[in-house]
């Protein structure tokens, strides 16, 4: 087993060609994970998963420690064969969907006290404890444990949530157990506060983790103001880590944060919006619910090479999506993911050959132009 | 593009293997077919369909003829493009459904008028507009227009009913447009009265159909009865035309009916059960949201090849099944349609070989002895 490493492959501006060596393989940066909340990603088999391109899955800690739990995952041997999933898994830590979901929360300097939403159960997550779970998922890549600052805050509330994730940040690394190909990433705090974000990175840095993740962003404070914020701290961040961005995005917003050195993705747009009827296309989104589409012999993105593309009339998922069967769902979302990972493979390409900028400007521009005319 | 056909190939006591050609492939018998309600076989892709041996699925005129409408899918070139399933489809009447679904019936002579269950429309199904239907779907094989008596019938409703539909054959025989590689069906009614499944085999066969279909079984008289109306109905049949068991059923109902000499057979069981945690097993039904699977890291069946078997314990499918996945519902259904195309193709090859008897003794007696202990 190889060790836990990033190999820094080239660069167009400040993004970034890579690539990332785990325990269970490879992964080509910039990369989009699919997010696989309970041990599968939403109306997709782990082969179809794979075949769009994606390399990496995230799991949620939070979901999986409530059910089927940590425990009986590791007596599975892992996540990855208890999902049947073979490559590399990156899992959070759970704080920020204990903030979102649980009920009856107690945040102390310790950690955060719960009630799961799934059936009242009292539980505790620490970063101690957050490193046990994730350890015995089996994940390759271990988020440390933090708290994500809610938008908006003040810069008092930002800087004394940070620093808290910073403390919980040095825990996270003394508990986590180091093993070849398995690696441990701390996480960016500071809100819309550039002082305090530098301030974050510099507290990271001088713990040292594998990589490092930009979290508290993509919570409300728009594209602009998270490039802005991105500008800031990319550039503070070690050149020879990836560099993740949690939970984003649209399709622009990977754009540009890519071309503001950020590695790693992972959104739940593209499974969540498949199962709504929205698809994500090189001309922008398309509502697949939409009457103008009930007589369309054409595919969702002619471009496309997804069996949803090849093999099915907009007609068709339209009317997949008005009877609410089980198939729009998994087309859609197996498009969905398609896309995203040739809009990574796009971005590679271009990185790789000097001409991102271009790219990017047709990107936008073909986005800009919206969907086909109407039959 | 061949003729319409049953090439009967050999029989086991009265049990029978056979051919039938269609316009889009040829059908091994005894078949299953899978229901693909509303031009979806519900959770399935038609390669994942295509992948458990099935040969010909089975579409609802009733659903279709509102959703997306008969006229939308003949612009599209028929139901195997407008769903992209190649193979040989079977469409019902619409008459099962409208009895069963829409609101605000009339029933006369002339056919039935009624209300769409989905937005309240007035539509009228007779049998000449039946077959409109199934000609604009494109349908290999078309059901004629009849009434499913309800049961239970005292006699003379039943022979009512049963003449109604005769006098609805005989129209629906004259309104097919006759073409290479398309057969028409009569159905068989008379509910449990063998005098009366007498009468409307000989106007059936008096007006002559491409296969012969059993109609009004399955509809709440219990097994012991189905088999009794199959055993004075089926050698009334011409053996050189293919015969189709409605609506049926459990694997035991389709051991015993193959027996009785029945070759196709139709059931949302496989795929209705696969979406509330039921699988159908060698060793009898298993349902995968009980407990006693939560830590179970055997398969669900382990004489079965499917991908649900092949990669994934029952501990995950119980997994997915209380956490409501797509995926779970997937890999049941999966499970479930190729669990049901294994025990034709075993039916088959104990015909062939002449030792269906055996057979039939160990399916009962593995069926018999109930799921595998738990560990
Ligand atoms: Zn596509
Ligand atoms: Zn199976």
């Amino acid at each position: 087993m190889s060790a836990f490493g990033f190999r820094h492959l080239g660069s167009d501006g400040r993004a970034r060609l890579g690539e990332v060596s785990t325990a269970h393989g490879v992964i080509h940066t910039p990369a989009f994970m699919p997010v696989g909340t309970v041990g599968t990603v939403k109306a997709m088999t782990p082969e179809s998963v794979a075949s769009t391109g994606a390399e990496i899955i995230l799991g949620n800690t939070y979901h999986l420690m409530l059910r089927p739990t940590a425990e009986r995952v590791e007596r599975f041997g892992g996540l990855h064969r208890f999902m049947n999933w073979p490559g590399p898994i990156l899992t959070d830590s759970g704080g920020f969907q204990v903030m979102s979901l649980a009920k009856l929360r107690t945040m102390t300097e310790e950690g955060v006290t719960f009630q799961s939403h799934l059936d009242g159960s009292r539980h505790t997550l620490t970063p101690e404890r957050s490193m046990e779970i994730q350890r015995m998922l089996d994940s390759d890549i271990t988020m440390s444990f933090d708290e994500c600052t809610a938008f908006p805050a003040s810069e008092e509330v930002a800087a004394t949530s940070m620093r808290l994730s910073m403390r919980w940040a040095k825990r996270s690394r003394a508990a986590f157990s180091e093993r070849p190909g398995y690696g441990l990433f701390g996480i960016v705090q500071g809100s819309v506060y550039p002082e305090l974000r530098a301030e974050s990175v510099a507290a990271l840095t001088d713990i040292g983790f594998h990589g490092y993740a930009v979290g508290g962003l993509a919570v409300g404070e728009g594209q602009e103001e998270m490039f802005r914020i991105l500008d800031v701290t990319t550039p503070l961040l070690p050149e020879d880590r990836p560099r993740y961005l949690m939970g984003v995005g649209k399709p622009s917003d990977i754009v540009g944060s890519v071309m503001r050195g950020i590695d790693m993705f992972d959104c739940v747009m593209p499974t969540r919006s498949g199962r709504t009827g929205q698809a994500f296309t090189r001309r922008g989104p398309v509502n697949i619910r939409n009457a103008r589409h009930q007589e369309d012999p054409r595919p969702l993105d002619e471009a496309c090479g997804c069996p949803a593309c090849r093999s099915y009339s907009r007609a068709y998922l339209h009317h997949l999506a008005r009877a609410e069967e089980v198939l729009g769902l998994m087309l859609m979302t197996w498009h969905n993911l398609h896309y995203y990972q040739d809009l990574m493979r796009e971005l590679r390409a271009a990185i790789a050959e000097g001409r991102l900028s271009r790219y990017a400007a047709d990107f936008a521009a073909l986005q800009a132009e919206g969907d086909i005319a109407p039959l």
